[in-house]
């Protein structure tokens, strides 16, 4: 009865984060009783090295069976002027879409002994705790029709298409909504009705199921362009955000970066409840593939580790253990390491390397 | 010989802002010999109530005869569930579509006494100067098909389509790259061009235009999630942004709220040069029509007030004029007279009509 586990590192600094959660899951073998079957596979620019995809089907359908993935992340620009086809990002948008992997939870929370690391001043930032709920398998990721076109006279005209369908809205609104239930009990709903008429329909939908399902929960809706400058300028007025898939890309990158520690957010993207009662679900850090500093061993592991905790928890159940390993975090930074990107004055800077071995000492 | 001049205050606090330009204009008629034919239109909700429109065909006729169009701001709420075509925003939408401004120049500055009012550390934001060119006739905005179709099962679906074509890239990072040159030269282009085709036509675009006709400008590309981080971050890595019209209504929007200070920031949006030589355009505060605070005399007037300034300067060619408004806005700042925007400690607060009246009498 050991769990399934499928541990996707990826490229850029994926692999190197993804080493310090192996150490962990050592650990927790050892003295938790943890039980995982591990498979690891290649994706994105590591696939593609290797097997000139940025996933294989194979890797999608292990990906499906399991009980849980474990993604690094994936983005090296290398391989994105090969072609559309075989940019490294397709495995995330793949596994997402395949797996219908539709409520990206992503949490941006202000960790106290990290406010210095933060753009905003501390008087706007403390206390920073929102959760942006994102639809990923819809909207302008995946409209059809898409592409670019050669026009008669040789021009050339790129397209894309935003869809969202009532189902398709209700399903991530009712995430968001349950999601407030346990936390503040406030959800702002962001679009761009002004202009979008996907967005006029998403506005409606919304409006509709908390009527009908959520009239406890307080609802406030806000365009996007508004939700940016907001989100600068009083970031603590949120409690929980939901919003479609373009939006939620930017709004969420924004949000985890007034935290000052992108290289500290884990994610959330959950499927819809099976027929066995789980769902399929996929933890990864919010930063990206960092193909700057990719190799190097100044990597910030917390983000890495962190989702791992949240997959112990959410989708295991071991709460306890995912405790532990928050304490851990909790701990270690407490006591004055810090990776280059969350470092401030009078800390001590480490490599991705130390980090993990102090998170797992602890 | 008078410049024609279209006066559009449109609704919310629109208006009352205008009201402090037009005092200016009468001083400068009286003492500056300036000749203005004005035309004062209703637009927006403003228009709605009497019209039943948005904005009328006369109107757009209008602005196409004028010199310049001086624009207030639309968005009254109130309206925008009688329907889509009866939005306020359509006033602005047909106005850049008719008149095809394409090209929205929206400056983030931060005036040095208001560096206290950014939610951003002195550090991080001091000194800041970059400028936004954002596409405005183009993309998601005007693509077709679009609307909201009921399907068999009753259920719905929101369609938008994003559409850029060679022509209308080039012409945008053309304003981008000419403006670059007159300022630190250097051009960043932004998109989303690892998930969208259109993103990917764009940022091959920028990269042909650049090599044909810019060589000497220092040219970069940013994915939109990363530029929304990077801008709180560090938004002195900035010059010149050059993006799409989506991802430039919210980026430009995030970016004037960096310095605190929206209420003071005008912008330009221009359209080709005509037979004529002159190009049509219009000026615009970036703020929106805030029907929150409408009606109560507290608004910012001096983006409206900074508009027509940039209007002079560009459209008029009377550099002076304009010169000697920005020095007047620049001493009553001084003088520590605030709008309660900009409110901080141990500045004198002020409304609407006092700070109308201290920018005139500097
Ligand atoms: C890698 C990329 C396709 C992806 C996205 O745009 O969804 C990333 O930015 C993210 O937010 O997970
Ligand atoms: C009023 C609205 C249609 C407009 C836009 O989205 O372009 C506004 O937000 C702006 O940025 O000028």
């Amino acid at each position: 009865d050991a769990h399934k586990l499928l541990v996707l590192a990826g490229d850029g600094i994926g692999p190197e984060v993804m080493r310090e959660v192996a150490r962990i899951v050592h650990w927790m073998s050892a003295h938790r009783g943890l039980k995982l079957e591990i498979t690891e596979e290649l994706v994105g620019a590591a696939s593609l090295a290797v097997h000139g995809v940025p996933i294989r089907d194979e890797v999608i359908e292990l990906a499906r069976q399991s009980d849980a993935v474990l993604f690094g992340s994936v983005g090296d620009p290398a391989w994105s002027h090969v072609s559309f086809d075989k940019r490294p990002e397709v495995a995330i948008l793949k596994l997402r879409k395949e797996l219908e992997l539709f409520a990206n939870l992503r949490p941006a929370k202000l960790f106290d002994a990290l406010i210095d690391a933060s753009a905003l001043k501390p008087e706007v930032v403390r206390g920073l705790d929102l959760m942006i709920v994102r639809e990923t398998v819809g909207g302008i990721y995946f409209g059809e029709p898409r592409g670019i076109e050669t026009l008669p006279d040789g021009s050339r005209r790129g397209i894309n298409t935003e869809v969202y369908t009532t189902s398709e809205i209700e399903r991530v609104a009712r995430v968001a909504f349950d999601l407030a239930r346990k936390r503040d009990n406030r959800v702002c709903s962001v679009e761009k009705c002004n202009v979008m008429e996907s967005g006029l329909l998403w506005k409606e939908v919304v409006i509709d199921i908390h009527k009908r399902e959520y009239p406890d929960v307080q609802l406030s809706h806000m365009l996007a362009d508004n939700c940016a400058m907001q989100l600068v300028r009083d970031p603590n007025q949120f409690d929980v955000i939901v919003t479609g898939n373009l939006f939620g890309d930017i709004l969420s990158d924004l949000a985890s970066m007034l935290t000052g520690s992108l290289g500290m957010l884990p994610s959330a993207t959950l499927g819809p409840v099976r027929a066995d009662g789980k769902r399929n679900a996929l933890y990864e850090p919010i930063h990206g593939s960092a193909p700057d500093i990719a190799g190097k061993g100044i990597a910030n592991p917390l983000a890495q580790i962190l989702s791992f905790a949240m997959l112990l928890r959410y989708s295991l159940n071991r709460g306890e253990d995912a405790d532990l390993i928050e304490t851990a975090v909790s701990n270690v930074l407490a006591s004055g390491l810090r990776t280059a990107d969350i470092m401030s004055p009078g800390m001590a800077r480490v490599g991705t390397e130390m980090m993990g071995q102090a998170v797992l000492r602890e």
